[in-house]
């Protein structure tokens, strides 16, 4: 027999039937001759109970062996629990201490630790109750994005990581060099891009989409699902200078149908996430954020509403409020007033569209509409965290991409091949990003950025 | 009524049914008032075959209009095809031209063109038929990966890009810097790293394995899927200076665990690419490799042979074989060696085990059945391709780690988060890494590494 897994044991398991499981002790516990572990080996947030008693020969060694952070294997007999809050219990007939935790020097002990504390040993951070939840639902995030676009035929696209171009104009970049830094500093010359490793100066890339385009263009439909940068010097609970973003893109699609695929994919996810993680979720909301299940419940149950950017600002104009930040046709809304919108007003996922053309990038598709005022533009806000998709239909006429281009002081050489797209073959085509962090954030209702990504990488750290 | 993806058409679709279909044009053929387009969305190898009659109110215009590389929309009715190998083709009864492709500069044209050329527009070569054959592929590998492990109740842990160890020790590294270069080239003062956005000297990563440690030791199993980097100047057909690559990490798992999951890992992912993509795998065998389907069938239909590095090494000697390097116990196996056992002895995939301490890696377990000269490692080797796949048990002894990494020279101080996870709770773990493109080769059969990836980097070149 070989060791189950304790979600398994602990959901389908039947008492009377012969088990093992492996772990973690999370605490220790004696009474009367009896010793309990809660036992914990990552597949759920409940523990698995084992009993110890002290009729096993080598229960006085086991004992004294264990505390809470061990590692141990037991195989016994599963018994209905009597305790409250469990289905079933192990009972040991033998136990196996893999590795020991010394109490003194442990520093996951059952107290409370804050987040602040947790982050300075992000290696055992994932063995508490909120972490292990956290990633449990960060993978099946993760898994969900997979799933919906491939079920609907999208193609994985690999877009670079190093990239020579800062194409979009996304933000500050990362530079990437094979050279040595410390004799480039001693060298008070130029630097020489040609002795440099791609023989120019290289980046790490700030989104995937300029090549994500490109794959749509043969595939129709495509998604990236890779690491992305910022160098930019946020301090703040809501940047990461590394993170992971998702980026579909489809051809032969405008914003109307970008709007429906991405208001489909929000759905999906969060009820993938309820199926497969419910106690995880449970825990998020009533330990983290009580808005959880009700903010989930709105992308799941409502139909997004959609509005365009003017009628945004007509509604911010007649709200009656007072916003830090000015409203007005043709500034930016802030952050203030999308959580009016989706919150206050329409109380449901809100879909702004068609923005004004100063305050969007060169590539999105020009309204004619509207003598060129506007963009196909669009951000999906969301109850209880605000602005979580932003995307657009593309702009594939060839002029006027061009003298957008220029306009934006860009030098049209540079996207040569971007422009070729709409050279040959151009289609109508649209697409969205989608910061995943942000999302898992905005699932569990963490606070900070920096406690939904296992490693995460911010001013002045770059630990583990 | 909405567009269908052209592979559903060919798959599913009746004859005399409505249908509309959209993609780019491949060909295009007129005959006595009769057009014939073969239309591609990406979807699959072949092509819908769009017929055009004369009767057709816009005939001229859009015929004139379409060429080779043009984007085109078509509604019509199916009828079964009395071409060969078609079973159905469309009857146009509209056509919208989307977007043109101007016959004089399109580079696309039906002739032949050589691998090396496609690169240099790899933003139009994913529109070829291998190119086309090959991200297929690929994307089918990439989540037959996430699916085999999702299935067994594995976590996704994204492990960090940007690091400031080179703990792993693999390989040259990328410099990651905030700092602008040229204005550091003119400084003539050592770099200043607390001025640096991290605040200390980072790279990009070579390897999420000790981080994906971290993780085991708290959600059992765990698997990597991220890019990685190598600074190194090889210019080959093997190499990249990013590529992906997929590293498992289980908790309670030794070398012969680790062995049997590295096994039916790749049985899974072969068997669900030639599930998938049977066209495109006929396609690779017929044009580019005819050992593509007898290797794929090999990995399959095999039982994997298991031998220890000592015992590979006495099989060399007594092959009477001219190898061109050395065959001595305690040098690593090359190439030619790894394919003799693999392709010419055993003829099936072959597990080598157990290699001489001096040759690996310092957090692979030490077998102490004979005396500390052999850890436990083990090499993937397949026919056709050779090592595809390295792996080990990890050294879960702290004091055995401690003196391994000092006997290797390094600061056990920079290791002080990976030597806790021996310290606290340790269990016996095992892992391996697989390199994404080059299984994608594999499976394909292309020849060069950069053939099987979008946007390939390598020295010299960060293009798109």
């Amino acid at each position: 027999m070989s060791p189950s897994r304790i979600i398994d044991l602990l959901r389908h398991a039947q008492p009377e039937t012969s088990a093992q499981a492996q772990g973690w002790v999370r605490t220790k516990r004696e009474a009367k001759g009896i010793a309990f572990l809660e036992l914990n080996d990552g597949s759920s947030l409940q523990n698995l109970q084992v009993v110890i008693s002290q009729d096993l020969p080598e229960y006085e060694q086991v004992i004294k062996a264990i505390a809470t952070g061990a590692a141990v294997k037991v195989a016994g007999k599963l018994v209905a629990s009597p305790g409250k809050g469990q289905r079933i219990e192990l009972s040991a007939e033998s136990v196996e201490v893999f590795g020991t935790a010394d109490p003194e020097t442990y520093p996951l002990q059952k107290k409370r630790h804050s987040f602040e504390f947790l982050r300075t040993i992000a290696h055992l951070r994932p063995r508490t109750n909120t972490f292990g939840a956290v990633f449990r639902v960060r993978n099946a995030c993760a898994y969900a994005i997979h799933q919906f676009f491939q079920e609907r035929g999208f193609i994985w696209a690999h877009t670079p990581i190093i990239t020579a171009s800062d194409c979009e104009g996304a933000g500050e970049m990362f530079a990437v060099t094979g050279l040595n830094l410390d004799k480039l500093a001693q060298s008070s010359k130029p630097v020489d891009y040609s002795q440099d490793f791609f023989g120019k100066p290289t980046f790490l890339t700030v989104s995937g989409q300029l090549e994500a385009e490109i794959m749509a263009m043969a595939f129709s439909n495509v998604y990236t699902f890779g690491p992305t940068f910022r160098a930019e010097n946020s301090n703040t609970s809501r940047h990461l200078a590394e993170f992971w973003m998702i980026e579909p893109e489809m051809a032969f699609c405008d914003l109307e149908g970008n709007a429906d695929l991405a208001e489909d994919f929000l759905k999906y996810i969060f009820n993938f996430v309820l199926e497969k993680c419910p106690e995880d979720m449970t825990f998020f909301q009533e330990r983290i954020n009580d808005q959880v299940m009700a903010n989930a419940r709105k992308i799941i149950d409502q139909k997004f509403e959609r509005i365009t950017y003017t009628e945004a600002i007509r509604l911010l104009e007649n709200s009656n409020k007072n916003f830090e930040f000015p409203v007005k046709w043709g500034l930016d809304l802030q952050s203030e007033h999308e959580r009016y919108l989706a919150e206050e007003f329409f109380q449901k996922p809100t879909i702004v569209m068609d923005y004004p053309i100063g305050i969007k990038s060169f590539y999105m598709r020009v309204n004619d509409s509207d003598s060129q005022q506007t963009v196909r533009a669009m951000d999906i806000l969301a109850p209880g965290i605000g602005e979580i998709i932003g995307g657009s239909q593309r702009e594939e006429r060839l002029d006027v991409l061009e003298s957008r281009i220029k306009a934006m002081g860009l030098n049209p050489e540079d996207y040569w091949w971007y422009l070729d797209l709409r050279r040959y073959g151009s289609v109508p085509h649209a697409g969205f990003g989608l910061g995943f962090e942000r999302l898992v954030q905005f699932i569990t209702g963490m606070g900070n950025i920096r406690d939904v990504i296992p490693f995460p990488r911010s001013p002045l750290n770059a630990d583990f």
